[in-house]
């Protein structure tokens, strides 16, 4: 195939990479209050360039989190629309002493690009605008087909604003399909796009026990120990071999198909190295009787990611706290539903709670699973462009993790999404040292160039 | 009874009580390594008050950890010597926002003056120091007995230099017996002189899962998580009933004498007050079948004080940590040896810790509990000096902390510890508004007056 587009783009990767380090310098943590101002420059950074690039009626728009960026180009008369998401916002950077170099000075080592945000999801975002900039350029400043951009900044913190954007503003965000950059490749120069979710729904558990802290020589015996309180719960949310027992938990859960199963059976895939090069532990852990992939992409699980609360810096504080809590979220599969889970969840730790201990649940963020169709045009003409640019047949697999937004475009939109990812299993996303493989990045910006082209007929399957 | 020492420290109560506001103004958080400098500049300022109050030999000494102070009166000839000990370090203030008034800012309200450190121990530092003052002043330059003083900055962190000194120094320090200001009084106006701690092994589990943070949708039901793993062992360490599980752990306790139990029946107490004004929870837990004083005083327990590791800001981020802890403590009763405690500990732990995982135990401090009998002279004369100054019987109680130096003293130097406390269970001791009801500073002062001067021959018994 012969692109215009494509052509520009590796005309002018140096460059697209070197932008993508300023918006990677821009430390938008949205989790943390104290990086509000980050959160708005990333938006503003973000917004400026999609303006710069040619994208028309460009806005900001303040929410009560974080600002989402919209922008459209809808000049391609009787051609499909996409409405392109992504996220500007990341991961809060600690443990900071595990990064080689800091989070949020991007550098450059072994063909990767290291900073938080480098490949969640700050570079597929990038890539998503530098592939409009190449289209605009290749194609005489005009796009083949018709598009729109919905940019959040609180993926990460599991905001409510995009959501609700997305109900008020049905009609400005109507389009064909949704193209999500926000997923990853199989394996290194293996095709993929990701036709599944889990759902989540992420909750911390309060409780109080005495009224201030108290001396554990003193009270130890007396006195109830929310820390423990919360350790007693959760022990009894899970059991060791990985099975949920919250009653009615697994009532709903699908399982996947036959020809799915059979199909993620094909893909490469060791259980042994994934165990010694990604995860690094003595051994895995999870359900018997169900695979790796089974478990992570379509297993609902149970995890604890905190414990705030009495004495955790170094040294030995003797302190029975008076108030801790935990944060555990649940991730689902398809037809869970999260409030059907949520009332379940907290009823059971309501019984669960022990005696002299009061637990309140906060909900920091709930979203269904969802499951893409993979028989419709979008998703075909995205199996080709991927193919066409890795010389590889494109695969299907799923995702363990959430985008709720992906449910949202379902639901309120009706529209499929096209998950198009380009980062690798090892990429550390949420981790110190996250990367993003540079030639997955240019190979991102390419695959969107293709995938729009045949959408728009200026690019014909070979 | 006359007391030319008591007469000189009701005249100068109010320097004393605002001697006291400076040391409390020195943030000496010895757990803390940035306020390293804070507890070595404690130490000399205790230093230089003992100096300043005429006792003799006064020495800063270095340690590994914090800094000892010794200092020595010992020219009573013929009468006994005591060993006065005492501790300027104090916990940290967290959480600070529960503070009224600021922790190293002391505030006198209603009778109490409020400041970390007010009662636990400096303000019964300063009973002991200002004593040593009214004793000097009010027999011309000299003391009724010969006096040594002990200090250290490590109690609260369970540092071990004092110990390490102890069995090096014994000859120097050889006494007769040692006063200790670091308990509390039963009830307000009941003279309570203790004579019994529990012993203490404070633990940090270290947990090990994945070999770096790991994202909890990609790798959630294949990577082991070290928090759940924590929460999973710790849950099997003690039952829902208060009762530890490690094997073999209630072999060696032994039980209170059927004497002492009738007595502790006899002593004011109401668990339902206890529960409202102390505890402030809606319950109280523990063993059943023992009464809180008994369970408090006499029965081992296992606590948990804080869980560093994973995500614990404000907010959600979906992590499975590499690695997280807990710090875990027991406290012991007489006949259980903290080494063999240790042991069945550790063991146990290892057995509990699921596949995937890697456990590691390292040790914050250890010591045994500790009885001190009740007849001997020094018992029976400070039973006397808190009766001539309160006007009441003196009663005798255990305490559920810890003293590690007592132990020490009884079985290094073999002598008898008067523990003679003037704190009230409700000052807030290792928690927020830490006080000291200032009368019971000033009753500390003329305890300590009468004591010695009834030791000395020069003040006999009404």
């Amino acid at each position: 195939m012969a692109s215009p587009a494509v052509d520009y783009a590796r005309q002018n990767q140096q460059r697209f990479l070197s932008e993508l380090k300023a918006l990677l310098r821009i430390p938008s943590v949205s989790t943390l209050e104290e990086h509000k101002s980050d959160v708005q420059k990333a938006a503003d950074f973000v917004a400026s360039e999609l303006r710069r690039v040619g994208m028309q009626h460009v806005e900001v728009i303040p929410t009560r989190g974080h600002p989402l960026v919209y922008a459209d180009w809808l000049n391609a008369s009787g051609k499909p629309t996409a409405l392109c998401y992504a996220h500007y916002d990341v991961q809060p950077p600690d443990p900071l002493d595990e990064w080689v170099t800091p989070p949020f000075e991007p550098t450059e080592r072994n063909n990767n690009i290291y900073a938080r945000g480098a490949v969640d999801d700050k570079g597929q975002l990038w890539m998503e605008i530098k592939a409009i900039e190449a289209l605009m350029r290749g194609h005489a400043g005009k796009l083949p087909i018709n598009v729109k951009f919905i940019i959040e900044g609180e993926e990460e913190v599991g905001g409510e604003s995009i959501a609700d954007y997305v109900r008020k503003e049905n009609q400005k965000l109507k389009a064909d399909f949704a193209l999500v950059c926000d997923t990853e490749l199989f394996a290194p120069d293996l095709p993929t796009l990701c036709v599944g979710l889990r759902g989540l729904v992420y909750t911390e558990i309060e409780a109080q026990g005495p009224k201030t802290d108290l001396h554990s020589g003193m009270y130890g015996g007396a006195a109830p120990n929310p820390l423990f309180a919360l350790i007693e719960i959760i022990s009894k949310l899970k059991d060791e071999k990985g099975r949920i027992l919250i009653p009615g938990f697994y009532k709903n859960v699908q399982a996947p198909t036959q020809d799915e199963l059979r199909a993620w059976k094909k893909l490469p895939f060791s259980e042994e190295k994934y165990r010694k090069t990604e995860v690094g532990s003595k051994q895995l852990t999870g359900e018997a009787g169900y695979t790796v992939l089974y478990r992570t992409w379509a297993r609902p699980t149970l995890e604890v990611h905190g414990m705030p609360g009495g004495f955790t810096a170094p040294g030995a504080k003797t302190v029975i706290p008076a108030r801790a809590s935990a944060k555990v979220s649940m991730r689902l599969v398809p037809n869970q539903d999260p409030g059907d889970i949520l009332k379940r969840y907290t009823a059971f730790v309501k019984k669960l709670t022990p005696k002299g201990i009061e637990t309140k649940i906060k909900v920091w963020s709930k979203g269904p699973a969802c499951v893409v169709g993979t028989d419709n045009q979008y998703v075909r003409a995205a199996t080709q462009a991927m193919h066409d640019v890795f010389k590889k047949d494109t695969v299907f697999i799923r995702s363990g993790g959430s985008i709720p937004i992906v449910t949202d475009f379902q639901d309120v939109l009706r529209i499929p999404s096209v998950m198009m990812g380009f980062g690798l299993p090892d990429d550390n996303l949420h981790a110190p040292n996250e990367k993003f493989h540079i030639p997955n990045f240019y190979r991102g910006i390419e695959s969107i160039c293709l995938f729009f082209e045949k959408l728009g007929g200026k690019n014909r399957p070979e």
